[in-house]
């Protein structure tokens, strides 16, 4: 509901100083459009560190402290996982509207809560699947929607490296929240059923390797490799359609490379028997953009929170996310049995 | 058995000139231990075609031929798949050793009774796992079983590329075979249980796709994704060890790579809580012996005849691995439940 | 000057069965439009060898055998540099059409002297310059000569390995032909001179790396760096031009990409002081025919001697490269200073 | 002449704040010995936006405030090429010590005062050679003094990519001082003669592209290609010793790789005729560290100023740079003449 008046800019704050809460702050003090004025964590020393990156915002170890400040706008939440529904709680019955970080709560009953306690008190809330954002997925996603590539069969991605364990959550957890964003973005459709299987190499009980199935309702599959354990870091996710097929590789020089190579089917009926030929075409790496996924993110957050834009379309998706993370540990706990993912309560496209 | 007296060539006949005979062909009549006496298949024209390249060899597409020949000592097989059983039990009833294009046959129950009947007439049945006999695969053999690897986590693999859908099989029996052969191989264990998903994407109930897992009963699993629709071909195997991993790449100009990383985990007794440091180190790329696997295979096939050797080790993993394609076949069937692989009636390794 | 009668295909003899006679043999043994029908080599053994994969070929070790055969109607020559000219003399004065392996000559002389032979004999004088069969070569000659590429202003090349070493020539005469070749083929021009530095690395005397600079009368540059010390193979050659660029890679899953990348120069004229910016677009793969140059090659002699066609455009080619070559070596043996080449005597492009 | 009382830091100043400025003024700013106390650039709005991000720094447009501040203890020049020596000369007769942008200046008589003028100044005068502090290169440097590849035959490089046109000098100037600063820093000696060959695509009388070659005492040659118009970007140099080569590519995953392969050169007294073997071993991508290059040199510019290290070894490596590049650049306006390099005032190795 943007109005013919110049906005000032939101007044947000950050809890949670941790692996991404610097970027955080980093984006926000550059924007024009926000005016970082608090920094909040629970450990002085770190406070202290980072805070200097931000000279004019204030700083607490006390999470109430954002919440009682009536010009403070908007919450940006960076804490561990677990803590994500608590804190945006809060935060919303404050009246603040909220961005948290990725997944947007540990589950789906809880994420429900925040998006129906969001959506009676009208504020935004949003969760930080920034791929969305990054100018590869978004090209991807025309390509998909624009129908270049024609039917889309299967999706099959791999994100591997040498990483960094959690402590309490699976592998699932921590990398598939990019994978399953980035497959809800593309298409018009959520998964109805996932299996995943995997091993817990290193910590029993962490699973620190998964492979993960998700079936759509069109009959489109997409296979998910996600794990802590790799010889070398691995970004790839292939998107086979009927007339084009794409490789995109997050991070590589050219991250996007679109095959224009297919099957080309004759119909039984007409042949006596069916008849197929392979069609292997030019590959195109396309020009993609260059810009901060992080900042265009923060950006849209602002506009949504300035302009009161309460029903964005990505906040459902956070929930989504979740409930896919849900059912893909459920079946990896059970070895690999098919988990229906829960409708959502309401039906809508992200 | 060898004596040592110097051996005749072991004489032998091909059936079967499609696409994988004409390579036996050119190794069978290029090794010094082998002639190479019959040539047989249903196309006459295919015969006089491909029988100029062997002259020496007589030309029949009556298979009864070769069985009614006392002078023939071996029969290799390169048929379609469906033939592969009744022209290997009438090889065998005719006192003939045989090769067998893999897979061995069509189900495991033809398998069995093949073996069988090999095991009661002393002959040599082999099957055309070429794979085993590649210098890369046995570098990575050897790597695992001289413990360098330390404990296998787990093997993910994909076979993909823009393919030849086959007529009645799904990708499964197409290229899978080449990867649990490669399995087998490797370990001193069988899988005990598969699942697969996939889709039959271009001819309805022919799936060209499919994601395998395979647990074996020590913990260690692996994942087979095989495809005939993929933007670029990939050949790429990692196994993940507690000490190194190693990267496979069939094809590639360095096919085998060893990287020095890994995790280190201290165990919560001694630290209160578990604590886990990532090693990374240099990577090597060995030096690997350059000789083509056929015809390393037909000189092994070629010894065991010739010195009677008819329990030698590969004749059981071929058995293996048409259980093991059954068992994910029915699983892609039922949509990914797991399946059960039937024990193998003599405990072995390969 | 094509009858219309079906042509008797031509009788062809190859002398020489070392490195590279032995795909002679086979490309002209499966060609309908040739009819092998002499093999000679001075070594008995290799001769008996070779010799039984062209079982109709009569065989010999003296070349004279070939010259007196009054059925035979053309020569291949794959024999050691030296003899290529002296042996290419005496086919021509007996009335044979002439293939000869690259280079042409080891002298201009040599190479004008063979050219005046065959044209007044009216005889087809062809050098084995391969790669301009090479379906990526002929890709990029078209995109040049079309002018999508625009002016071009240079070409780079590096064509290096951990190569073979010959005993007599440097590195110059083994890899540069391919690069001189090409480069002649691509332009409308040729260089007016050459520069060459390098090392005679392990055997003094015979240089194994080479860096060359020619200078074309348009002002176009070419760098060719060639080497038998590598740590990797590299067939890399880079055409900058004004409108696109594009990197040919012999051998490599993709051969040619095509960048729509360049630099847009405004005139100080209109701008007071000039004016550069950057435009980097979208790279292309295009689809490459697949095909064997060599048997394109065979097809073509086979063609020009059947139809009398002795003034074919690629003989005088092989003569400009020797040109190339020798003053290639000879800057190479002064230091480094530019060397002229000596104009072709009669006019023409390739 | 470190002593045993802690050092305070040392009062930095920089002037320049364009393209690298900026780096400088990070990495001063977050390091404990360096104190930031002057920033200076003629451009006022680029003072103050800069100027943010060390708020502790004095601003000014004015050179002379730096000159003139006795607190000041060193300056960091960062401005274009053509007043490096000017300022430099200024800052050494202030009495501060110098570290000045790559090249030092731009001609040898220049750069020769001004290490005249430092020396007899007791001042430190350090050039801006990051790459010594790479960690690859660093690497290399190591592998090749330890005698690990043997003895170096040649090294090739190409530094290339769709580039910034520098308005008055060629790309000698710009990109080929890495290469030369490296080379100085590999070996223990000096090129003696220079050539450089190449164009002026697109601002006539401004060389875009440009091949070099050196040629040391020893016998050692090395070939540089430096270039602004490229179709992708490449950083790829080649060491090839007698016992080992190593492929050094700067941003790669895998930057340094060392090829255990060689040639194996009987020598001719013992075998009749000279005889040669093709050694191909493993290759190794050895783990290197990694740290900020521009951190290390800074820090050892702080600790050369502050413990009166004016004697520092890196100091006349500028120099020669400088006498190189002049070389090149003579060269090349020539037509590629051999250019002889002037001798160092003092002979020494780096």
């Amino acid at each position: 509901m943007s109005t013919g008046q110049p906005l000032r800019p939101l007044n947000v704050g950050i809890v949670g100083l941790g692996y991404w809460g610097p970027n955080l702050l980093r984006v926000l003090g550059e924007s024009e459009s926000t005016e970082l004025t608090w920094i909040c964590d629970r450990d002085q020393e770190r406070l202290d560190t980072i805070g200097r990156r931000a000279p004019s915002a204030r700083r607490t170890t006390d999470f109430a402290d954002l919440l009682a400040d009536d010009e403070l706008d908007a919450i940006c939440i960076a804490t561990p996982v677990f803590t994500h529904a608590p804190l945006a709680r809060q935060a919303l019955r404050a009246g603040k509207h909220v961005f948290v970080e990725k997944p947007l709560a540990d589950s789906t009953a809880d994420a429900d809560e925040l998006i129906g306690l969001a959506h009676a008190e009208g504020l935004v809330l949003m969760c930080g699947h920034t791929f969305l954002y990054s100018p590869p997925v978004q090209y991807v996603r025309e390509q998909i929607r624009s129908g270049a590539l024609g039917d889309i069969y299967f999706v099959t991605a791999s994100r591997v490296n040498l990483g960094l364990h959690q402590r309490d959550v699976s592998v699932i957890w921590d990398l598939a929240p990019h994978d399953f964003s980035i497959l809800l973005s593309w298409f018009d459709e959520r998964p109805t059923s996932v299996r995943a299987s995997g091993r817990d190499s290193i910590v029993k009980g962490v699973h620190d390797v998964a492979f993960i199935q998700l079936e759509f309702p069109s009959g489109l599959v997409a296979n998910v490799e996600v794990s802590w354990l790799a010889p070398s870091k691995l970004r790839r996710t292939a998107i086979v359609g009927s007339e084009r097929m794409v490789l995109y590789e997050d991070g590589a020089r050219e991250p996007v490379r679109v095959f224009d190579s297919g099957v080309v089917y004759q119909d039984p009926e007409t042949f006596g028997e069916y008849h197929l030929s392979y069609r292997s075409g030019d590959i195109v790496s396309p020009r993609i953009d260059a810009y901060e996924p992080l900042a265009a993110q923060m950006h849209d957050f602002a506009t949504f929170c300035r302009e009161g834009h309460w029903d964005h379309p990505h906040r459902e998706l956070g929930r989504d996310v979740v409930a896919l993370l849900e059912a893909a540990d459920r079946s990896l706990n059970t070895g690999g049995d098919a988990v229906a993912v829960p409708p959502s309560p309401v039906l809508r496209t992200h």
